[in-house]
């Protein structure tokens, strides 16, 4: 991953050499309407300004304890009822404590859970509104509840017993698993990914409070220097003048679709009159379900895809995105989009059924595929926050290249399906040119050889284009 | 019925004689308390003033076909594709014609469809946000869909093909069951009574619409002169001066629990300095599940409780409300808190698990008990209404009466359980003197009476308390 260090920008003191611009599949002369800004908003405006969006609730919460006050804080943890956390209930602490989820300071007590899953927003104390569509809670079982007892704050552990964080002025109530999966998912049908990793054998009770972090999280993956927090991605889009900032929710390999639409977006941005756009590449990099590609080869492919110039580095910032996955559509897209705001970014490019997948038991999408970029376009505490919906990239064959589809002329386009995708990948064949830059479509070929077992028998399932 | 009009206010133009009030059942000197206005509401704050409170919206919506245009309606209407009403969605119509749905001008569109699943709210297009928590949605099946074809309105009609009312600039769109149900119950438990009743067997398509509407709607039952619409309340709560107007929703026999509630309310509302609190007692009119007691019923027993004295007339107001019942607890206690604002009531009393029930399929009850009554208190778009939550009545055996439960002497309450009181009133036993004044006991008495099949096998379930 050394030479990745050269086309991603670093931390903790951001100074990366960018290659200059190459050719790119696209044509110049591309002109394939976004809507953009096309739809009204109610108390927007598009504002030209160097300052960046604003975090929700007006300052960016971080909730890390003074270097000086480390010592009484652990000497503190010490003494109080441990609480141990999962490798998901780990990644939360991640976002909650560098204000992805600002102005949240810790697991939501009963009054923000009930907010989220009633209303996808938090009223705050000055009457002002902020999205939150997503639980953020940290379960725990009846015996931790008795050993918590009287305690009004708990330590929160990692499965080695190291000191996490101190949760204080706890409030402990009931987890009703039903209702919050029916009303975060639209379902209650057995085979959602985040509810059986996460719900179904969790606690019967939710904590909450607030946190006190001992020590940023790192992962020890050889990423962590790509998992920016909100403040230091503040940081580099101020460093490099943004004006605007465009923000690439992913979770998949980027194929030349995903480019397009990336490069056309600025491309309008420019003509809207801002000076220098700044697109947010964000892989998600929390828990993923087990057939989507892990972190690490995607990020070799996104790699990949800015060596090959599919992208342009000077404009481009890759970061991860600490959140785990729920795959909830369109409640988990507002999520997306608002942790983003927190990061500095106020467009959001917004696709085709985003956070969504199969249904688990019935032959469909889960998903309305439009609902996502309605919701998210009319979700309260989101108004600032400018929605670029696309429209679906398809490979033209009449240009043997990537393309937004136009039914027009249906008969020059083909779909490629994950499932197709992964048949070619497994088979170590090429897709049609133009489809993905060739060395981001050799990391996929690694990666699924990688997978093939010795009895050559199962493959995990598609790969989501 | 014919004495009961002596009681309850008439329309269209109410100039009710009331009793002087009786002596009631309640001790004067009664001061349990209610947390009335304790809870802090931002951008809330309580004024005297005649001025009822202004519908949602800012203007109460009616949509009734002018009389001189009824005749051109007519004739358009006979060459529309045609939608055939159900019971309920009669009902509906009913609802939005008058305003309680203010400020829905006809069955939802999709915008507002979403918007209600997943924020409980509806954004208007002056940034406003009002309250809109269950989908008032109109289902059509496929041959429906291909008879509209491409006609942008048709005429709605009830099962004797009687037209009803038009519904123009249609949007048709996809009626997505399981997420619908998940979304406004918090589960998808097979036997919810409004999904089996109204939604399991509906169309796969929702038609969303404005509604003109030929004729107020009317159901010839002997009731329609206690239907007053939102207008016609207003009307009559500024006749009589009314400087607060606070509303009680029940589907059930009122005991003196409830009694007691709503005295106790008046008093604190006169101890606030308003001068004259009116109680608008809003029996829901509308569909429900057929364990509850019919409204020919409760208006008979609720005539009683009047004619006992238990209630002052002169400060009552008795009226139903058109609604169908969900049973959605927490999102529609909000449903039933909006439409009162739009109906002119400023307070709203809310119990311990309003519009809840046990669960279709587990032993245990559908909602946590408090979340109605906190869920309410944050709602989006009900910040102008004053909630007034209250603790659990119980019989007080020390006092003999029905009292506001004191966990510090439970010893001398007795909880008298909708079984309960279904086995005594069937037995045609008594409760304990204080329950119930004896002439409402009597019509309940009479009420599973009429129930007892010939083999005396068989009698529905329990009514809640």
């Amino acid at each position: 991953m050394a030479s990745m260090a050269t086309y991603f920008i670093k931390t903790p003191s951001p100074s990366p050499s960018f290659p200059k611009k190459f050719n790119t599949h696209f044509s110049p002369a591309l002109t394939l309407s976004i809507p953009l800004g096309s739809k009204p908003r109610t108390r927007q405006r598009l504002r030209i300004s160097n300052a960046l969006i604003e975090p929700d609730g007006g300052k960016l919460v971080e909730l890390f304890v003074e270097e000086s006050k480390k010592g009484e804080k652990k000497r503190e943890a010490a003494s109080l009822p441990r609480v141990k956390l999962s490798r998901i209930d780990l990644q939360w602490v991640h976002v909650i404590s560098e204000g992805w989820s600002s102005p949240l300071r810790g697991f939501m007590r009963e009054s923000e859970f009930l907010q989220t899953l009633h209303f996808n927003s938090l009223r705050l104390d000055d009457g002002s509104v902020v999205n939150m569509s997503v639980p953020i809670v940290l379960a725990i079982d009846d015996a931790q509840k008795r050993l918590i007892g009287e305690s009004t704050r708990v330590a929160l552990v990692d499965s080695d017993n190291n000191l996490i964080a101190i949760l204080k002025d706890i409030e402990i109530y009931k987890h009703h698993k039903e209702e919050r999966i029916a009303r975060t998912w639209g379902t209650t049908a057995p085979g959602l990914p985040y509810v059986d990793q996460a719900i179904t054998n969790a606690g019967n009770w939710l904590i909450g409070g607030d946190l006190e972090v001992i020590e940023p999280i790192k992962y020890h993956d050889g990423l962590d220097r790509f998992r920016l927090s909100p403040a230091e991605l503040r940081e580099e889009f101020t460093r490099r003048n943004a004006d605007a900032v465009f923000a690439f929710q992913l979770r998949n390999p980027v194929h030349n679709g995903h480019a397009l639409l990336m490069t056309d977006t600025r491309r309008r941005l420019l003509e809207m009159g801002y000076k220098n756009p700044i697109l947010l590449l964000h892989p998600l990099g929390g828990y993923t379900k087990a057939d989507d590609v892990p972190l690490s080869w995607r990020m070799k492919q996104h790699e990949k895809v800015l060596e090959d110039g599919v992208l342009d580095p000077e404009t481009t910032v890759v970061s991860i995105f600490p959140s785990p996955m729920h795959y909830a559509g369109p409640t988990e897209v507002q999520w997306h989009a608002k942790a983003r705001i927190n990061a500095g970014a106020n467009f959001y490019i917004v696709g085709r059924d985003p956070a969504g997948m199969g249904h688990p038991i019935e032959n469909r999408d889960l998903y309305d595929a439009d609902h996502g970029k309605k919701v998210l376009s009319m979700a309260p505490g989101l108004e600032r926050l400018n929605i670029l919906p696309f429209k679906v990239a398809a490979y033209d064959k009449s240009q043997g290249k990537m393309a937004f589809f136009d039914p027009s002329r249906q008969q020059d386009f083909l779909f490629i399906s994950g499932t197709k995708m992964r048949t070619l990948a497994r088979n170590k064949e090429n897709p049609p040119e133009g489809f993905m830059c060739p060395n981001g479509w050799k990391v996929l070929v690694d990666y699924y050889d990688s997978l093939v077992p010795a009895d050559n028998s199962k493959v995990p399932e598609a790969v989501p284009v």
